[in-house]
C-alpha cells in the first residue's frame, strides 16, 4: 500500500528562496499571509492529506462509483472525508472575503492542489470542480446570482460542475446544440444532454451548481452563439435550502481507465431552469475563465501523482534487494544489494526528482503571478501578470500531465512485476495520470493554443515575459565560474528555443500547418527550458547557502546535484525536439487521408 | 468496440522485397515453404485472429479470470478459441516434424505474433508460454522426456509454464530457494512457491507442463546452483493420460493492470514430481532459451497492440468530426472536418504507422536469422546468424515494447476523452501494453544486457552483423540522387550510435556504472538506428517499384512517404540520447542513496 508525505521543505524553500513570495505580502489584502503563516497553512493541508485523503485512494479506486436510479453513490468513506474537508474550511482557502472565504493568496492554493492531487486525484475532483464555477460565476455572475450561490460554493456545501461536452463536440464547442429557451420570469428552460462531466452527480452534498453552455433560440451557429447558464440539482426554497428538483437527471457514469472514485456523468437536462450568467452568446468567456483556472489544476495534478509515485519509487528501490551493484558489494550483510545502487534505477528516480522539483517551483512562480494579476495596485502590472500565466497555462497543464504520466510510468518500472499487481497502487498512479493529458483541452490543443494563440498574440509580447528574464539571468550567470556549468546548457537550449519560435512564426505566415505539426514539439522544448530556468534560480540559491548551510546541507547538496542532472540529462531533449521541428511540416502532412 | 485487419499486404512486401524470405526456401527442409505457401497460412492465421481472437478481447478484459477452490477459469469464449485454436493445428506451425509440428519457417511464427498479440494478448500467452516450455524442452530435454511430454505440448493439448520468480526473486533469481529432493526412481520431489507465473492454472488444457527453476540440496549458492526441472500438473497413466494431481496448488491469481483474462498465478508445488532438464546446476541455460525466445515474442506485444491502436485511430481519425482544419475548410458539407485534417493528430498517425512498419520488417528480418541458425548446413553461418539474434534480442524487446507502450497511448489520445472510457477499448491496449515492458526482464534489464553482454562479447563481435552490413548500405545509398535524403539523416545517427558504442566501451572499462548510466538511452539510439535500416531498404524498393507500379501505386507511395517522415521526425531523437549518452554516469550517481 502506498504512503504520501507532503514535501512540505521544498514548498518553504522555493516560496521562501526561489520565487520571492514575501512580495506577495505587499499586496493588499496579503499583509497578514506571510511565508510562516503559509507554511502553517501548508502543514495543516499536509496533516489532511496524508491522514484523510490518501488512506481512501486505493479503495476509491477499487470500488468506484455506483448509480442507482439516477443516484451516484461515492466510496465509502469519500462522504465523511469531505465533510471534515468542508469542517476544516479548505475549500474557503484562497476564496474572497466578500462569499465568506478566507482570502490566502493562490499561490498557496497551488500548493495545496498539488497536495490533494498526491494524496488523492479522485476526491480532489470534486473540489476542483466547484471552484472552476465559483471562480465563473465570481468573475462573470450577476450581483443576485453571486448572493445566492457564491457562499455555499465557497463553503464547500454545495458542489459545481462544467457542463461543456456532448456527444458531438468535446474540442469543437461550437457544435453543441443544448438549448435554453427564455422563462417569463427571465430565467432560461435548459434541454439537453451532457457527457463527461466530473462530479455531475454524488452524494457529497445536498446541492450541485451546474455551469452548462447552451444555446438561445435565435443565437448564431457556432462558438459566438453559446451562452453561460447556473442550473442547480435542486431549485431553492424561499429560505435557501435546496427544495424541488431541477430536472437534472444523471443517465449514466463512465466505466474509465481511472479516477475512478470521481464520477464521469452523462447528464440529462429537461426544462431545468438556469439564470444566465454573463452576456448572451459570450458564453465562452464565462467558459475560459473557468477552463484557465482548471487547465493549472490539471497541471497539479501532473505533478501531485509524480510526486507520490516518485516517494514510493524511492522507498521500493532503497527496500527491495536484488542484484549486486555493478562496482562492487554494496550491502555485503544482505543477499543482495537495494535496487538504489543500479545506475538505471537511480536515472528513473533523479528523472522523476528533476521534474517534480523543477515543476513545483514553476507552479508557485506562475502562482504568484496570479496573485499579482488579482491584486496588484498597477493595472500595467496586473496585466503584465496575467499574460505571463497565460503563455504559461498550457505550458504547465500540457508538459506537466505528460510527464506525470511518465514520471508515474517510471516509478512503475521500479516495481518490475509488483508495480503491474494493484495492491502495490503504483499502476493506479498512472491510470489516475492518463485522463489528465486529456480532460480540459487535450495536450495537442494546449499545444495549438500555445504557438497558435500566445505566440503571435500582441506582436510575440507574451513571450517577453519569459525570454526577456531569462536572457538577463543567463547574461549574468554564464560568466560566473560557480554556475556557468548550468547556464551554459540552459543558454544553448534556449537559443534553440529562441529559433524555433522564429522558425515557426515566419513558417506559420504562409502555412499555419506547419505550426500545428510544430505545436507538441514546441511546447515540450518550452516546458524544458522553463523547467530548466527554475532549476538555474534553485543552483544559485543552494550554491549560496552551501557554504554557511548547517541542517540543511544535504538539503542543498541534492538541489545543486539534481540541478546538473537536468541540464546534463534532461534538457539535452531540446536537440532532437529542434532537429524535429525544423524539419517542418511535409513530412507530416505528406501523405493523403486515404492513405493512413 | 475495436476492429482489427491483419496486415497483410504488409507482411507480403517485406517477405518478399524487404528480408529475401525466398532465401529461406534453399535451407533443408524449407523447401516447400515459398511465399505464396508462407501468405496462405497468415491468411488462414489472420482469419482466425480477426474472427475467432478479436472479439472475445474486449469481454476477456471486462470479466477476467476467476479462482475457486484452487481452479482457475478464464473469460467465457476463451475455451471454445482456445479449442478451435488446437482444432486448426496453429500451435503445431513451426514446431519440430519429429514431434508432429509442421515444421514452418520461424519467420512465419513472428508474423503469426504479431497477429495475435494485436488481436488478443491475453490468449497469446497461452500458446506464448506453451512454446516457451517447448523450447526449453526440445534443445535441452532427455529423449524420454521430449517423448512423453512434447507431442501434447506440440498439438495445443497440453499447455506449459515458466516458474522462475519467487517472492523475493525477480530479476536476480540467484536468490531463489524452491528445493528438489532426489526421488529414489530417480525423479525428484519439488517444494517451493512461484509467484507470477502466467497460465500458471486455467481450464483451457487437461494438464500443465510445468518448468521450474529449483535448487537441489548441495547445490552452490547463487545461480550457478540451480536446475531446471519439468513438473506437470496431473502425472500421467502408463496410456499417457493425465492421472493424479502432482500437488502442484494455485494459491491465488493476481489482480492486474491489464491482460486480466491471462490468469498469473501464485502456485504452492508441494513435493510435486519433477523430472531434471539438461544438467544439474544448468538450469540458467535452459531458462535462457525459454527466455531468448520469449523476449522476441513480448516484443511483438508492443507491435501487435501499436498496429491494432494505429486501425482504430485511424478510423476514429477519419470518422470524428471536430474543427476546422488549418488551412481552410475540408469537408464543407459536415459540421466540421474530420480529425485527420489536423497536422498533431497525423503526427502521431505518422509515428505510430512508421514505427509498427519499420518495426515489422525489422522482427521478420531477425526471424529469417533464427531460420538460418536453426537450419543452414554451415556451423559458421549458423553462429553468425545466432549472434545477430542474440545482439537485437534486447533491442527488440525493450525497444518494441516502449514504443508499443508509447504509440498505444498516442492513439487512445487521438480518441480524446473517448479514449479514457472503457468500451472503446483503446484504454485496453494501454494496460496490456504496460505488462510487455516489465515481464521477460524489464527493459532495463534488456539495457544492460545489450551494454553489458552483447557490446562486449568476442571483442565487439555481435555488432559487426549489424554494423557493417548498414556501413555497406549506407556508402551506396549515400551517393544516389534518389536515396540520400534517406541514407543522410541515418548515416548521421548511426555516427553517433557509433561514437556512443566507442564511449561505453571505453568508459565502462574503468568504471562499470558508465555502462549501467547509458544503457537505456543507448538501447533506444540503437533501436531508432535500427528501424532507420529498415526504412532506408524500404525506400529503396518502393522507390525502385513506383515508377511501374500499377495496382500498388498508393502502397509505394506511402512507404517513401513514411520512410521520410521516420527519418525527419523520428531519428533526430537520436541527437538528445546522444547528449544524454556523453553526459556520463557522473550525474546519475552523485545523489547519495540517503539524498533520495
Amino acid at each position: 500500500m502506498p504512503t504520501y508525505k507532503a514535501p512540505l521543505d521544498d514548498m518553504k524553500f522555493v516560496l521562501n528562496d526561489v520565487i520571492d513570495y514575501s512580495r506577495l505580502t505587499s499586496l493588499p489584502g496579503y499583509a497578514d499571509f506571510d511565508v510562516d503563516t503559509a507554511m502553517s497553512v501548508l502543514e495543516g493541508a499536509a496533516q489532511f492529506c496524508e491522514e484523510v485523503l490518501h488512506p481512501i485512494n486505493q479503495n476509491g479506486d477499487a470500488e468506484g462509483c455506483h448509480i442507482d436510479h439516477g443516484a451516484v453513490t461515492t466510496p465509502s468513506g469519500f462522504k465523511s472525508a469531505y465533510q471534515k474537508y468542508v469542517e476544516s474550511g479548505w475549500p474557503a482557502l484562497s476564496a474572497d472575503e466578500a462569499f465568506g472565504g478566507q482570502g490566502f493568496p493562490q499561490t498557496l492554493r497551488f500548493a495545496v492542489e498539488e497536495m490533494i492531487c498526491a494524496s488523492n486525484l479522485s476526491f480532489g475532483m470534486f473540489p476542483g470542480l466547484s471552484h472552476g464555477a465559483y471562480h465563473a460565476l465570481l468573475m462573470h455572475g450577476a450581483d443576485d446570482l453571486k448572493a445566492t450561490w457564491l457562499p455555499k460554493l465557497v463553503t464547500g456545501e454545495w458542489s459545481g460542475t462544467m457542463c461543456l461536452t456532448e456527444a458531438q463536440c468535446g474540442t469543437d464547442l461550437g457544435l453543441l446544440t443544448t438549448k435554453a429557451e427564455p422563462r417569463s420570469d427571465g430565467s432560461h428552460a435548459i434541454t439537453g444532454n451532457k457527457i463527461f462531466i466530473s462530479a455531475g452527480d454524488h452524494d457529497l452534498t445536498d446541492n450541485i451548481v451546474h455551469l452548462v453552455l447552451a444555446r438561445l433560440p435565435d443565437a448564431p451557429s457556432g462558438i459566438k452563439g453559446i451562452s453561460l447558464f447556473i442550473v442547480p440539482k435542486f431549485l431553492l426554497h424561499a429560505d435557501g435550502t435546496p427544495g424541488a428538483a431541477n430536472g437534472v437527471r444523471c443517465v449514466s457514469i463512465e466505466h474509465k481507465m481511472g479516477i475512478k472514485a470521481s464520477p464521469t456523468c452523462v447528464l440529462a437536462f429537461e426544462h431545468s431552469v438556469g439564470w444566465l450568467v454573463g452576456e448572451t452568446n459570450k458564453g465562452m468567456r464565462g467558459m475560459f475563465t473557468m477552463m484557465n483556472a482548471a487547465r493549472l489544476a490539471v497541471g497539479m495534478q501532473g505533478l501531485g501523482l509524480s510526486e507520490v509515485a516518485y516517494q514510493n519509487a524511492v522507498s521500493y528501490a532503497k527496500d527491495r534487494l536484488q542484484g549486486r551493484s555493478l562496482t562492487g558489494v554494496k550491502n555485503p550483510s544482505g543477499p543482495a544489494d537495494p535496487l538504489i545502487v543500479h545506475p538505471d534505477v537511480r536515472r528513473s528516480l533523479m528523472t522523476i526528482r528533476a521534474f517534480n522539483e523543477g515543476a513545483r517551483a514553476l507552479s508557485l512562480w506562475v502562482g504568484t503571478h496570479i496573485d499579482m494579476h488579482e491584486k496588484h495596485p498597477d493595472p500595467a502590472v496586473r496585466k503584465d501578470a496575467d499574460d505571463f500565466v497565460a503563455l504559461m497555462t498550457p505550458i504547465v497543464k500540457a508538459y506537466f500531465t505528460d510527464m506525470g504520466f511518465e514520471c508515474t510510468n517510471m516509478a512503475l518500472q521500479i516495481y518490475g512485476g509488483h508495480g503491474y499487481i494493484r495492491e502495490y497502487g503504483m499502476e493506479q498512479f498512472v491510470r489516475d495520470a492518463r485522463i489528465a493529458q486529456i480532460y480540459e483541452g487535450a495536450n495537442g490543443i494546449q499545444a495549438l493554443d500555445l504557438v497558435g494563440r500566445k505566440l503571435p498574440a500582441e506582436g510575440g509580447r507574451l513571450l517577453r515575459f519569459f525570454f526577456h528574464p531569462l536572457s538577463e539571468r543567463l547574461q549574468r550567470t554564464v560568466q560566473d565560474p560557480q554556475l556557468k556549468e548550468f547556464a551554459e546548457p540552459l543558454a544553448k537550449s534556449f537559443a534553440r528555443l529562441q529559433q524555433a519560435t522564429q522558425f515557426i512564426v515566419m513558417k506559420a505566415m504562409s502555412n499555419p500547418d506547419e505550426a500545428g505539426a510544430a505545436s507538441t514539439d514546441y511546447l515540450r522544448m518550452f516546458g524544458l527550458v522553463a523547467l530548466g530556468d527554475m532549476w538555474l534560480r534553485m543552483a544559485e540559491v543552494s550554491l549560496a547557502k552551501l557554504p554557511t548551510a548547517t541542517g540543511d546541507r544535504s538539503f542543498h547538496d541534492a538541489k545543486i546535484k539534481t540541478a546538473r542532472f537536468f541540464m546534463t540529462k534532461m534538457l539535452p531533449e531540446v536537440h532532437g525536439l529542434f532537429a524535429r521541428i525544423m524539419a517542418g511540416a511535409g513530412p507530416v502532412m505528406a501523405l493523403e487521408a486515404e492513405g493512413f
